[in-house]
């Protein structure tokens, strides 16, 4: 830290990314909930003949991006906020929605970037303990005063709340905002969209990173009655008027054109999740139920600091938190069936290395 | 404004961008200071073969990238942080040096998007006058408290000021950052980059969005020492790790790679400027000396918002501020030497149409 470092981050501890690593050949990567497949071809030749002149400034108001995305889930442009990535809505959500008298509430164990947004906000926040099972019970948050941030599927667990509960926790409280963060909701989890033109009081947060191909060109988007996305762009203006570039915005639109292959890709991947979590079942390892393109299994066989060390060693990157109630967990990228092959064969291979 | 939005924002006026109308064919486009020309055909070509696959994250470090602008500018990689445009790196300039014990301080006539980061980050500010040419003065920021924020060359002036004031800007206060927002050096302004290894409390603040012909990228950068650059970084990762996209870092480094190409366009910009300046200073017009690649300009025979409206009924885009001190002037970016020509034939009707 310079001796210019303004005292009000002394305490901010920056998140964390996933590893990685420069040599991405060397490993089978399921670290970070990457899809692995590439963007849609009729999306890459969208974008090649529709990206603007990249001499000029990108559309601030992202126009045609936004209206693809506002026909997509059937409401109008005003409702939704495309941004540089689903960090960039979610932060201004932050911002926007919480402050010293309105502080944030989320899981113990949820997206490990919450509680660093309300470290650089100066927001105060309160961890609502997920039950034993990892289950998160929305009564746990009725009569407390703050902006719920709720991961929905959760992560790392993957598991979903069925939109019904959403729905209560909205309904107990509508004089403040609940955000539900859908990163990981095109796998099998109900999504809380069709919700926004009910409650004034939802924010749902999406990403072209997981299950349409893009984390590599940044978008994600916020949907929410005008009202919030008004207030949202006016912490967007204030923060970054250009925050989307042309060639992302493009590609974006082109992904959307293809719903098909998005949901094709999507199948694909729930079919891996099954055929990964019989074999781990098989081999002993506990998975929670998912709705999401990765799972959260443990093993009393082996440690799960040790079975994310292992995996390395043997060139499969998976992801280890070091958190009180989930050190023994390891979060498990769904890829293609020939990697999650190659995962359970080095899981089978560890496991009888150890008797 | 929803009744949800937070009270420390209720007093936040956005930046308002420059137009971009959404049909740009119509118009000569003179008012947010682009490029005529494409990027590079080489760094296109270079981009098409080494973007990082799409279904992957960008890079968080843009490591590749920040090891090319290292070596174009002479530093170490620690030293270079590339951001999603550089408002970006502005933003977290205010957010990392400035706050309530360290006001910031800059121009009154200068960039208009300071006091909106200001106020976005609660920090207080001064405005410092400029003299009665528009000239800037260091010496007027001496014995001031703060972080000081200067634009070289100014906007939107466009007058240079020399790194010998700079220099003597550092040495009068070594205990307060300078930041030098140099987004449009490469226009005939000395940049100040040589003097970040010998002063600590130097930022240097540029972007692609000008002379190298990316606007629509997003991409820009700060070099400074190691712990200035640490400090933005935690910043960075506590807000937007994944900040550049990997299709804007590859074009990026192309760009970078290929010089001559923005060395080529930056004379042939300078060259229409001296032929605009000729050519407005015939037609009674005051011109103040540029080393940017636009113009500010007045008549005594327009008002200078009239001008704007009489050049945007004619299909010519120039920027007007209605702002105290510069009402009577308009911006006028420099374009291809066809564009200048024909800023200046409808000027000159104008002005006939006017006796």
């Amino acid at each position: 830290m310079s001796r210019f470092f303004s005292k009000k981050y002394s305490g901010l501890e920056p998140y964390v990314p996933g590893e990685q690593p420069s040599d991405m050949s060397r490993y089978i990567k399921l670290n970070t909930n990457e899809s692995p497949f590439p963007p849609s071809p009729k999306a890459l030749a969208y974008a090649a003949q529709n990206t603007r002149p990249q001499n000029l400034y990108s559309d601030p108001e992202s126009a045609l991006l936004t209206k693809a995305l506002a026909d997509t889930y059937g409401v109008k442009p005003r409702m939704v906020l495309a941004t540089n990535g689903s960090d960039e809505i979610l932060n201004f959500a932050f911002m926007a929605f919480c402050d010293e008298d309105n502080p944030a509430l989320f899981a113990d164990i949820t997206y490990g970037f919450y509680p660093v947004f309300a470290g650089l906000n100066a927001v105060p926040y309160e961890l609502i303990p997920l039950r034993e099972d990892f289950s998160l019970c929305v009564d746990d948050y009725f009569g407390k005063k703050g902006t719920v941030f709720i991961a929905n599927p959760n992560a790392p667990t993957g598991m979903p709340l069925p939109v019904s509960e959403i729905r209560r926790l909205l309904e107990a409280d509508r004089n403040r905002i609940v955000v539900v963060d859908e990163a990981y909701v095109d796998f099998g989890t109900e999504s809380s969209v069709g919700l926004v033109k009910e409650f004034d009081n939802l924010l749902v947060c999406q990403t072209f990173s997981k299950s349409r191909s893009f984390a590599g060109g940044r978008l994600g988007y916020g949907i929410a009655c005008e009202a919030l996305i008004a207030d949202l762009n006016t912490i967007k203006y204030s923060t970054n008027p250009y925050n989307v570039n042309s060639m992302t915005s493009a590609l974006g639109i082109g992904i959307l054109t293809d719903g098909e292959y998005t949901r094709a890709n999507c199948r694909t991947i729930m079919e891996n999740r099954e055929f990964t979590v019989r074999g781990l079942e098989a081999l002993g390892f506990r998975v929670l139920p998912s709705g999401a393109n990765f799972i959260f299994a443990s093993s009393d066989r082996i440690e799960g600091g040790e079975y994310y060390r292992s995996l390395k060693d043997r060139g499969i990157l998976v992801r280890h938190f070091d958190k009180e109630r989930i050190s023994n967990w390891c979060r498990i990228t769904i890829g293609t069936k020939e990697s999650m092959q190659a995962l359970l064969d080095t899981t089978r291979t560890l496991l009888e290395e150890k008797r």
